[in-house]
Order: structure tokens, then sequence, then C-alpha cells
């Protein structure tokens, strides 16, 4: 079995219930997640064998999130416990014309402040055959940043496949503070999960570059000049169309350096949007982990994705066969 | 009043609420439903006099579910108490690309090892105007099957109409399994409800007649052709196509042995996807026994099918008004 | 601060959870609200000083209520309490092809029976720019249409601008009863809520007249027909095609007595219809006493009027800022 | 079988959950009950033949109600549908210290306004056993009394034993109004529940006499001095005494004419207080009628009456078995 | 009227429902409370005129807790806005043998980080008779601790009365920083909240001098020894005994210089620990403030105190007839 | 780390909310337990290394109990997946003088028709310290007695300590039935946990022996005589005086073969009554293991049982720390 090691902050998510605002709300729906975990999770289902490194307060908040995880299949038996708190977020849930929100609650946070010292590489690193890690990890904090890039560094060192989100969030940094330290980790990175906005606002891609993309072999040209300088292995993109906060249209490129790879389109009722961007990346490490085409690793990336907007909660909790079943057959009938 | 009587298993529904997966869920809604269960309801709520004959345990599910239908109106006093256990399933609502999951837990059921002479025709047939039974009792169990068939010959015997629903489930048994047995029923029933690929896979029809439906000329002249063995009264059908597992379109068709009649097609979002059959066969067999046109029976069954999807649980609770209102009127406002 | 009056009833609001039917159903969510509560409690949150006149009755009930209200930021010191009882409705919330159910429990409430004798005009019209009133509060007793047509006289006496909200309630009156009384305080009216229907049933507009209206000119012309009588300041509308019980079409219009000005059309998937009239109605008041532009007041009304309708409950929740979003910005991603 | 008819009131019952409070609280659970529908209940699932006489009007909230008495297995055919309204009461259940409150919400209902020419004697008593009402149908309307007046008058009229529970609401009415009424239908009564408190309000004891109640004589002798006067065949009363408003001490009497009849002490803890009066009389009247000896029948009546006390809803839903079992084991272990 | 002002900190409480753990909780109920806040809220309910100074973060999270206590009648118009996060914290209601547990997560809040400057005495202590504060604030920050002893200085020197809860929390802060600092600040304080671990501890007492109080006579030894060296107006005490984490035994006292009042004494069955010592503090300051004699003054407080003990969350929501109910009546009766 | 195996089959709990019945309940909350998983659960949060070695169905509820079971630690990489369902129960839980009922359907679960030959010994019994077993496990099938049998000759032969609690169960088999069972396994068993009913049932203890135990000394000497010829290397028994569905007094005992230790004994409301038993059986293993004093057993059994009452769900979900604090201090009083 094939082994992906990940590093991030799980943060408690609250969020109203049925779609209601968080004014006026008696309880929070409580979940546990994270970009990282996300992915976690969802490779875990898939039948990989992964495990997730962070920083934990001791308390029983904490005890919660390490029973869900390692209920949902990770491995926790790496993660170090203490520091202050465990960040969290509120979501509020958008439904039609109404817009989700999300309030952050993450400074301080355990792992926002732990030190590279805390971590047992040869333990960490021993057997893995990917080690990966999102933008947000590096937006946190500098402690986070520094610790994100050795990861990095060490993994890249010993020859082990590094895979890249970017994964920018405007509430946590600025576009010039990401740029700075993203260009300081790309060089380490064999996969990079990038779209459009990512290519232009952080790898120097001109916007007009960007603006005509119709086919596939658009793409194709805008990836081949994303990678002029990085040189990826594989360029991952997910599109949507946000016709409204519950209806997206939605679609996977994937980039093997030659040439492009186009899913299916989507057209989704969203339950849960959180999460369906590391479900994406799930399904194409998953994919790619275990050897498939191109062609099969793009389409179980976007149904995973697809998959992960119907369900509740930070991750998707799918088998491989029924991301299969969603881009190979073609009904949503009851089997009964 | 007209008197109908159902004969069927009545099963625990488990789901999770809110569109939920099962993993992860922490409680489970409670139903009480089952094919002729759930028509016994909807024609309660029609204004028909109803009865249900199974078998359940000496429980307080078993007091639970009888509970449930005698509060809908359904006459539960001839329904027999003892054997082992009561049927449940769990059902897992899809939404969106994600499917609808069952899993069925039935057998060894009360109903699924009753026997003949655990019940009095005299008695349960008196003054009755229709017999219904689905193929799901005809599959559930070698006993079962016996007791179905029985019960169907000898509402044929005295000159009450068979009414009966295909209702093919692959999960229960094969289709060469099923068509043996319902080639030895058919003989007695005077309504039927199937659609196409009940004629194709149960009644002899070549899939090749039946690609090109389009007009109600190319159904009447397949329902003609269905008939030429077995002389139905009626050939009933309801239409999907399963846009998402949320959404569908959905129409209904009746052949009185003369002519097809259509309804109109309904754009339909879906909060329960199940017992929209029942729902559709209760519709039509409430405009049977009140001796309606053939182009009220189609409006009526589909506008009950379709309403179907919009109410949680298995069973249609709706006024002959409240159906009616949905193919007559052409509004959804709110009346205040 | 701008501050505004409104008189009205608070209701208690019961519905069934998760769209499930009144039947069968062992809880009840519980909401206070009414229609000129509802524009308080919007107009609130915009940031106008608001205080509701009522009766209420000296229960628990009603402190329950009136705790909502003052929660929302409403001025609720002028609240008389006594009487008999609060009223109260019931409400199915319909879904797809099922319509929503209103059922009325609102006869002999305390403001139904309330005595113009028990209000201090002195005090409630200090420093008031502006009193609004709906028609529901003319329909629910001659009590309570002598108390409104006296408020929206001696506001008018004092140079406070009166705003009117047509909505007739078939449940409540007949359109001969409401037009009698219409008639008689339509006078003391500055701005009306009004859309087709209301013109051709109470201001005399021949319904053939209303039968084409596709450009902002044809909805010019008509309601320079209807101002012919009245001349009303602003007469403002919303419009909206029913697609189903949960998708509706949705526009406003405002016309000033000389042009017309049309909002942006809204695509609506509904989580709650009751209410969206009187968000509307505070989305034009606030920005009609902010000296907006007519342009601006439209695409707010409508703005507000839409936003409702994804919001649980009888008021609208939201600040300007996100109303204004709404129609300044033209996506609904999640901001994080 | 034996068979019992009730008049009385359906009200649909309103109450925060959790024991919360109704301020701030954002769901009511639901229950239809009323004394007399209590005591249908309770007699239904001991398996008795009950019928309950009301009146309700024609909407869906009354439709609910229907479908919960039918579904707890009384027959509702006889209800009447017309009038204005059901009647209601917002119920908050105590704890502790703190005490349970009840708003009534309940004038102008449907049953408080009906007339004698709506009921059919001769349907209604058609071999009916034995006719059951409260004093609290007499106190919530002229009209209710004259109704329950000409109920008693008739059913004692073809040799139907009469049942009557005092059962004085100080909030429907006076001590002085009541004891008028009740001075009226008292000589119809065969079977009276009442206390101490009601021997000396209105059956003209001496309080001083009731002062010392220690042993069973005293009791004796107090039922021998109110029996002076109307030769009830059987008084029966419970007695508590409230701890706390969840724990009571509770305790059976009943008195044959003879001889009184003691049952053994219950220390309750309280899930839901409401009813438990209806439960007692239920047992009461199940034991009776079943011919059981007075020490059952005390033991069966505050048997039931304590089970009522740990079932949250108006109604006993116990068998005969279950009540059986409190008073003749001594174990309140798991069974499995 | 009169009018109390009070400075504290609100925090959101997260607690899995229905007496459940932390771990493997699915929701958390919402509160917002804060010592301080929860004495505003309970004062208000009594019909004094409140205020809360606090600092809250611009973010919906803390509107929802400032639209909660306006709610409740606190008037929340001097609140700031700005800063941080809002602190929080998760409770874990215990029960019978089973301890509850309280995670602070409270650092960096806005209130911990606001300055003096930020505040406007004038404004703020315009027409005040009391000021109220609590240990709490003290402990949560030196920038708290500074703005609450200049608030204190300023009320004494403007001749407002003081009041001050001790409140010490081991999870804030050690004993020794604590009597550090409410040394500094008793001084000003008119109305002290403390019990004998307060004395021992804070107060100079020797724990052997606290050993045998029995009757009130000791406990009014006691506190004069107290009183030597600050000579409060009055020292305020509740005492329990901790019989299980959800029955406790409750009583109050009450010192005023020269003699002790003691309450009756509750057995309290606990629906929620948290805010006892807040409802108990604002019933003695509601009736200080109208006045009344010292007994009456220490039964209010401790049926307050006792009263909040079952009501779920922060603060006790009860009118002053209410509380008054629990001491003058002797009985938990229905009132019906 | 100490490593227990345990042997034994996860049923499926459903049971209403809130205390309800199970008749009338619209939802029953969702847990998954069993005897041995419940000891494995509990142990695992006590810090032992802990397998559960069962076979569950190929579903999605086999798989939410397998999530279930890893969150709380519980290794389930030998849980072997197929057969034909999974084993259930309904659970009512009572109140107050109201029992608990337990509904089995259990019969053709996967474990009950699971054979010897589809495990691996030599895997499974790898360094293992103790196998734990219940009497349950016996008596749900001929195959699962045999599987029983044969794991714990194994486990005797591998010089691997045996742990046996006898948890006889009358709804599932006969006391002779058991009889014969128990005794072709008891020669395997080092740690029996029963108690007097047993003793008389299976061990041949005269009854009358067992008739008035008082002193730890009558104790001892009734456990030397069951000793006699068995020899077991511990005795451990906990007994409880059930004064109410709800409340029980609650101890524990331990005889090791020469002395018998007591615990103290606990009042306990109780949220639970399932699995009190495996906490204390879990309780009185992990301080076996970790080579505690008698003395610390006996108290950490008992309070660990003693907690288990007040956990919903059926295990228990505590830290060793919660356990000790429990018997070693003396408060409930909340740490904040």
């Amino acid at each position: 079995m094939k082994r992906v090691v990940t590093l991030g902050e799980i943060l408690l998510r609250l969020s109203p219930p049925d779609r209601n605002r968080i004014i006026g709300s008696q309880s929070f729906d409580v979940n546990y997640g994270g970009s990282e975990g996300n992915v976690a999770v969802a490779l875990s289902h898939f039948g990989i064998d992964t495990a997730l490194i962070t920083k934990l307060p001791d308390n029983p908040i904490a005890d919660a999130a390490i029973q869900q995880l390692r209920g949902f299949g990770v491995n926790t038996d790496l993660i170090i416990r203490g520091g202050e708190r465990m960040g969290l977020y509120y979501l509020e849930n958008g439904y039609s014309v109404r817009s989700s929100r999300v309030v952050y609650d993450r400074k301080h946070s355990s792992i926002s402040e732990a030190e590279i010292s805390e971590f047992n590489f040869d333990q960490i690193f021993e057997n893995v055959d990917l080690f990966h890690v999102s933008g947000i990890t590096l937006g946190i904090s500098e402690e986070a940043y520094l610790l994100a890039r050795s990861f990095m560094q060490e993994a890249n060192r010993r020859g082990i496949k590094v895979s890249f989100d970017f994964n920018y969030r405007s509430k946590l940094w600025t576009t010039d503070e990401a740029k700075a330290k993203f260009s300081k980790v790309l060089p380490y990175v064999n996969i990079a999960f990038a779209g459009v906005l990512d290519f232009t606002t952080f790898l120097g891609i001109d916007p007009e570059e960007t603006s005509n993309l119709v086919t596939k072999m658009d793409h194709k040209k805008l990836y081949k000049k994303v990678n002029e300088h990085y040189q990826f292995d594989y360029i991952v993109s997910s599109y949507r169309t946000v016709v409204s906060a519950s209806h997206n249209e939605y679609q996977g490129l994937v980039f093997n350096g030659e040439e492009a790879f186009q899913s299916k389109k989507y057209q989704l009722d969203i339950i849960d949007r959180v999460g369906a961007g590391d479900a994406f990346t799930a399904g194409f490490l998953y994919s790619y982990l275990c050897d498939k085409e191109e062609q099969y690793q793009v389409q179980f990336a976007a149904a995973a994705g697809a998959l992960k907007h119907t369900i509740f909660g930070d991750a998707l909790l799918s088998s491989k066969e029924e991301v299969e079943n969603l881009f190979q057959s073609n009904t949503y009938h009851v089997q009964r």
C-alpha cells in the first residue's frame, strides 16, 4: 500500500444547522477539518495509508478531533500534543443568492506556534511515497511557514514526491506575502494544484493570456507557459462557474507536462462547499499513486470533488467504487 | 365507499437525517413503510376504505408500525402477530450527483415465513372491491410468493379485481426468478403497473421495439403488443428521466386496452424518492375505483406520484383535493 | 438617524421542521413575525431607528415575541400589554410541486380588539420621519382598521410620511371589503407598495391594460395611469414568476411619479417565502429615507427581497453591506 | 369487549423542548391531548373499545390531532368537523424548584361553541357501557356545560354508567361557578374522581374534617360523609405530596361505598406531570369494567397514574401488562 | 428606575447537548454569557435598567451575542467593537458522579486587550446608581485588570456604589496573583460577594476560624472579623454542599455590617450549574437597590440563585414575581 | 504497553431519544456496541492496546460501526467482513418507576454464523497479554459458542490470561443451556466476572448460602466456596440495589483467591444503564494488567462502572485520570 503524509492544521468548524444564519442560532454543528486533514481522510477512504502531522492542545476538543480523524482511518499517532489552543472557524452556509461566510478564529493555535525541533523526520518520512501540504499551512504563521518549508525540503531530499495545493486565503495573508513564500517552496514541488488565478497571481502569467480559455488546447498552451519556469510533473486544476451559492458548474483538468486532460463537467447542487478542493486533490493523488492513466486521473479527481459538494462536513467519505461509479455510469437511480 | 385490501411486508426504514451519510450519523429517522402499505395509506387519505394484511412480530417496534398505519387511516385489525422479526432497511438519501443507497435487512421476517393457513379468506375478502399486491411480496421468500399467489387466485375466483405492481427489486431476486413467478400470477391480474423495462424483461417484448418511444401513439402501439398475451384491463406506467439524484422529470401513462392517455410532465425537486411509485399506483386505483375518465386517472396518478417526491417518509399524505389542485391549477403560490 | 414607526400585529408562527407536513410533526419551529414587525426588523438591521406599535397579552409567549423583536433591534417600549390572546398561524412550507399552506388562528387577538384611546399619539410620533402600515392590519378587525386609519390620518396631519403596503390576504377578508377600506386610507398615503393585481382589484385599472407588460415603458405607462387618481410619491412593486413552490423569478420596480426603474432579475431557490415582501418594503424605505437614487432604491429593495427568500424566519437579518453586495457584485464565492 | 365513550376538548399542547423556558425557545414540542381524550387513549391501550366525541375545525392541525388519537387506538369516527378554531395551551415544564407553567389559549374553540343538536345520541350511545367526562368540559363554556349535562343525563337515562372527574381548573372558572354547575350533573354520576379539596370546595365537607387523614379508616370515614348526599357507586382519589416540581410522592384510594382501599405509595421522578390524573382515571375504569377486585382496582389505577409521570406527552401509552408489572413485581431491572 | 452598569467579558459558550460528552458530539449548544453579563440580564428581568460595558470584535458571532443580550433587555449601546477575537469556552455538563468540565479558550479576546482610553466615563456613568464587576475581569489580563480598577476607582470617585464578586477562577490565575490585585481594588468596594474560601485566601482569615460554622451567630462572628479591615457595607455569600454534580444543597447569607441573615436552604436538582452565582448576585443587588429589608434580600438572592440551577443557559430569565413566589410559597404545583 | 484481544458481537443499538417510548418515536439514537467491544473501548481509553475480533457484513452500517470503534481507539484490522447481517437491538430507556426494555433482533448475524477456520490464531494472539470474552458470545449461537471455546482454549494453551464475564441473558438462552456451555469453558478462565446469581445458577452454590451477605467477610467466605471447584485467579463482582430504573446503589468486590476487597458505594442517577458491567470489567482488567494493588483494582473498577451510568452510549469514554479522580477525590465541583 502507498503511504502519504500530510502536514497541516486541524480546525474546529462551527456552523449553524439547516442553512440558518449565525445570528439567532442556538446550536452549531461541529466538524473537525482542515485542508490537509481532509485530503488525508479522503485518501484513507480510497485505501491509501495516510498519516497527519500536526500539533494540538491537550484538551477534550482536540481529543474529539483526533477521534474523528482516527475513525475516518487517518493515522494520528504522530500528532504532537501541547500549545495554547485549537484553531476554529465559523461557517455560515449560503444558499441561492446568499453567499457563504467564513469567520476565522485560528490565531495562536498550537500548530501555528510549533517548532521544527518538535518533529522527528526519520520517523515521519519512513516508507513514505508522497508528502502533501497546502498554502494555508504556509499562511497561518511564520513558524508554520518554516515548518512546511522544512518538511518539503526534507521530503525532496529523501526522494519523496511533494504535492502542493496553492489554496490562497485572502483572510490569512496578502498576495504579496504569499507570493514571496510560495516562491521559496515551489522548487521542491512535484505536483501543483493551482488554477488560473494562481498562475497570474503567483506564477507570473499575464492575465491577458488567460482571458480566452475554451478548448483543451488553450489550457495546454497555458500550462506549458506556466511550466516553463518550474517544470512540475503535474499541474492539476479544478474550474467552477458559480451560478449561485448552492449551484455550481464544475470540471477538472490535469496537465502532465505534455498534454492536458479534461473531465466531464458537473452541474452541482451543493450541500457543503467546504473541502471540495481537498477531495479533488485526494482524487488526483489516489489515481496518481495507483498509476492510473491521466484521463482516469482527471475523471476520478473531478468526480471526487463533485461528490464532496453533496456531503456535509469537511471531508469526502466515499469509497473509490462510489467515485468511479459517478464518472463511469450515467445514472443516479436508487439501487434496491 | 369502495374497499381495498392489500398484502405485503411492513418494514422499519432507518435513514440518516438531513441527507447525511450513514457513516457518522448519530441518529436515524424512523419510518414504517412498504410498497403495499404505502398504497393503502395513500388510498385511505383519498377516502377509500383500506385494510392491510401482513404478519408482524409481537414486539414494540411492530406496535409502533401498526400505530402509524392506523393513524394514517388503514385498517390493521387483520394483521397477524407472531414470527421472528420485523424486516428493516437502511436508506441513505442521495442528492445531486450522489445516488441514494438502500441496504436491506429483511430476511427471516415474520411475513416472509407466514403460511396460508394463518389467513381467513372469507373474513379478508368480505365486501372487497379490489386486491392489490406488488412483485416485492413475491420476491421476499418462497412462502410469501405462495401466499401472494393464493391471495390473487382467491380474489380472482371471488370476482374481485386484482391489481399488481411489478416492482422488480434486483437486491431481492434475479430477473429469471422473478419472471418464472410473475408468469404464474399474471393470469389473475386485471390492472398491471409496469414500465418499459418490465415489458422487455418479463413480458417478452423485444427491447428494440421500445427504443423510440416519443408520441402517445408509440406507447399505444407498444401497450397493444404487451396486451396481446395477457389482456390486462389496464396497463399503467410512470416514466422518469433521472437528471440527478434530486431532480427528475416525471410523467404517467394509462392504457385501457384501447387507448393510451398521458399526464402532464413534472420537473421534480426531490425530498424523498421512496414510495413515489406506490403513490402513483394509489392515485390510479383511487380514480379507477371512483369511475373517473382515463384522462383524469392518468393526471391524478401522476400528480399523486409527483407530490410524493416532496414528502418525507414512505407514503403520500395528501387529500384528493391537494392532488387535484396540482394538475388542475397552474400555480404554487402560498394561499393566505 | 431616521426614525420609523410601524403599527401591526405580531403573530406566533408555528411550522413543521425540515419541510415536513403538519400531520405527523412532533415539533414546530417557532418564529414571531408579522408584516409590519418584519419591516421594522429589517430596517433596524439597515441602521434605521424603528419602533413597533402593537398590543400583546401579558403572558410568556408575548414576552418571547418581544424579546425576539428587541434582540433584532426594534424598540418595543411602546407596546401595550393586555387583551385576550396572541394571534398565531401554522405554516406548512411547500417544496417543488407542493405548495405552501397557511392556517390562520388570529381572531380575538389583543391588537384586533385594541382601542384608539389606548395609544398616545404625541409620544408615538415624536421625531418620527415615516409611519408604515400594511393592509393586513386593516383587515384583521373593524377595531384594527379604525386604529390604522387614525394612525395614518394623524401621521399625515403631522407631516410624517405615510407608507402603505396593500398586502391583500384572501383568508382575512373579501376584495370588496378591502376595497372599501383601502379607499378611506389611500388619501393619506405617500408611498404605496402594490402590484398589478392591486391596481386592477383596488385602484380601478382595467385588467386588459395590464395584460402585456414587458418593457419598463409599459410599466411606466401603467403606473402613470394608477397615479392619476391618488398621486402617490412612489409606487413600488415586486414581481415574481412562480416556477415552483421553491423556485421563483423575482424583480423589483419603483415609480417616482415620473419615471419607472427596474432591478435586475433574480433566480431564487427558496428556504422561506414568508416575509419577502416585507424585506422588499424595508429595502425601499431604507434607501428612500437615506436619499438614495431611484436606481439604487429599486436594486436595494429587490436585493433585500431576494435575500429574504434564503433566510429562515419571517424577517430579513442582513446588514446593508450584505444587501449591497448582492446587487453590486456578481459572485457567490465563499469569502475566506 | 367493553365500550366507553368520552366527551371533551382536544387541545394542541406546545411545550419548549428539554425543560427549557418558553422565552428563547426556537421550537415547541407538539402533543395533542385533553383530559377525556387522554382517558380514552389509555383505556384503548388496556384493550377497551373507546370513542371520543368532540368537535374540531376542518384544518390540518385538527387532522393531525385525529391522526394521533386514531393511531393510539381511539375511535374518531364520531368527531364533528367545523367551527372556528382548535384550542391550545403552552406548557413550560418545571424542574426541581422551578414550577411548571400553563398558558391557556382555548377560548372560542369549536367544541366550546358546539350545540347539542349536532350530536346523534342513538348513534353515540349504541352498545356503550360507560360514559366519561371531566369538569373541564363543563368549565370551558356555557355551551360545553349544556352539552356535557345532556350527555350525562342521556347516558343515565339509558342505563349507561356515568363517570365524572371533578378536575377543577382555576384558570377556567371560579369555584362558585364550578360548584353551581357540578351540583346540576352530580345526580347522574356513578363514579366520582375527586380528592379532599373537591370534597371541601364542592361537596360541602368542612375543611376541619379533612385535616388529619392518616389511616385508611380516616379516609373511609370521610368518604362515607361525602357519600351521604350523592351515593356514588365509587369515589376514587389520588393523593400526592409535591416535594418538588420533578419529584412527587403518589398514592391512590378507592371507596366502594362501604370500604376504602389504598395502593402502595410511589416515589416519582417526573418527566411529564400532565395527564397523570387521566391515566389514574383510566386505570380505575379499566379494572372496574373488567370486574376486578377493589384492591386490584386501586393498585392498577395508582400504577397507571405513576407510570404516566415518566412518559412524555399527555397520555399513558402502556399495556395492562406493563401497569400490572409495576405493582406486582418489585424490580426495575433491565429485561434482556 | 435604578440604573446599574457592569464591565466584563462576554464569552461564547459551547456545550454538548443532553449532558453528552464533548468527544463524539456532532453539535454544541450555543450560549453567550459571562459573569457580569449574566448579572445584567437577571437584573434587567427584575426591572432594573442595566448596561453592559465590554469590547467585542466586529463579526457575526459578536453580533449574535449582542442580539441575545439586547433581547434579554440589557442596554448594549456602549459596547465597543474591534479587536482580535471573542473569547469562548467549552462546557461539558456533569451529572451524578460525573463532574462538569470547563475548557477555556479566551486569551487574546478583544476585551482582554482593550485600553482605558477607549471608554468615555462621563457617558458611561451618567445617572448610574451602582457599578458591578467580578474578579474574573481582573484575572483575564493585565489590561483588563487596569480597566476594571479604573472603573471601580472612577465609580467610587463619583459616589456610585461599587459591587464586587470575588469569583476566583483557578484556570485564569494563581491565588497569589489574584490576592495582589484584589487588594488594590477592595478599598473601592461597597458590596462584596465572597465566601469562606475567599475570606481565608484573600482576606487574611485563618482557616481554623472557619472550621465550625453552624449557626447564624458563627457566621456573623466571622463576617465581623472579615470586615475589620475593609468595612464593606455588605458581605453576601452563598453556600453549597455538593452532593453530586447534579444535586446540591444551597443557601444564602447576607451581612450588613451588623447582623447576619440567612435564607432557607434549597435541595437542588441541577440543569445548568453555570451562572448560579451571578443570579444570586443579581438577586441581592435588585433587593438592595429597591431598599428591601435584609431578610427579604437574602431570601430573594438565594431564591434567584436556586432558580438559576434549573434554567439552561448562563443567565436567570425570571421575573421578580417568580423569584418571590419561590421563597414565599411552599408548593411546586402546576398552575392551571 | 499491554495488549488485550476480545471476541464478540457488535450490535447496532437503536433507542428513542430523550427517554421517550419506542411507540411514536420519529427518530432513534444510533450507537454501536456489544459487551466485548465496550470493554475494548474503555480499555483503549485507559491506554491499553486493544483489538476486537468479530465478523461484520460488508455494508455501510458495519462500516459505521467500525469507524466508531476505530475512532475510540480499538484496533479493527482483524475484523472479518462477510455474512448476512449485523445484529441489532432496540433499547427503550426507563426512568423512575418505568423499567427499561430491550428488544433483540440479532439472530442470523454474521458473527453468529462465523466459522473457526476464518480466523488466524497466530496473527490474532501475537503478543497478547489477555483474552476477554463474555457469556453473551457463547449464547448467540452454537457456532459462536464453538468459536469462543476455541479462542479460550487456544489462549490458555498459549499461556495468555483468559478473562470471562458470565453476562447471562435470559432472552438469548435458558439457564440450563448456559450452564452446560459455561462448564465447558470455565476450566480455561483465569479471571471470572460473576455475581451471586451466577454462583447459584451456574456454579453450584446453594442459594441459602448467599442469603445474608453483609460484611466483606461474608463475601470472602462465599468466594472461597465458589473457588473450591474452579480456582479462578480472581473473581470480580459488582452489586447494585435497584431503587428505581434511574437510581441505583452500586458497589464492587474483588476476590484474589485469598482476600476480598470492597469499593466505596455509589448513589447513581442514571443516564444510560447499558454497558456499566463492561466498564466495570475494563476497570478491573486495566488495573490488573498494570499490576495495581487489589484495593486500587476494586476502586478503579467500581468507579469506572459508576461513571458509565452517567454517559450516553454503550461504552465508557473516560481517561484513567477521570476514573481515579472519582474515587480519590470527594467533590463534584466544576473545575474552572
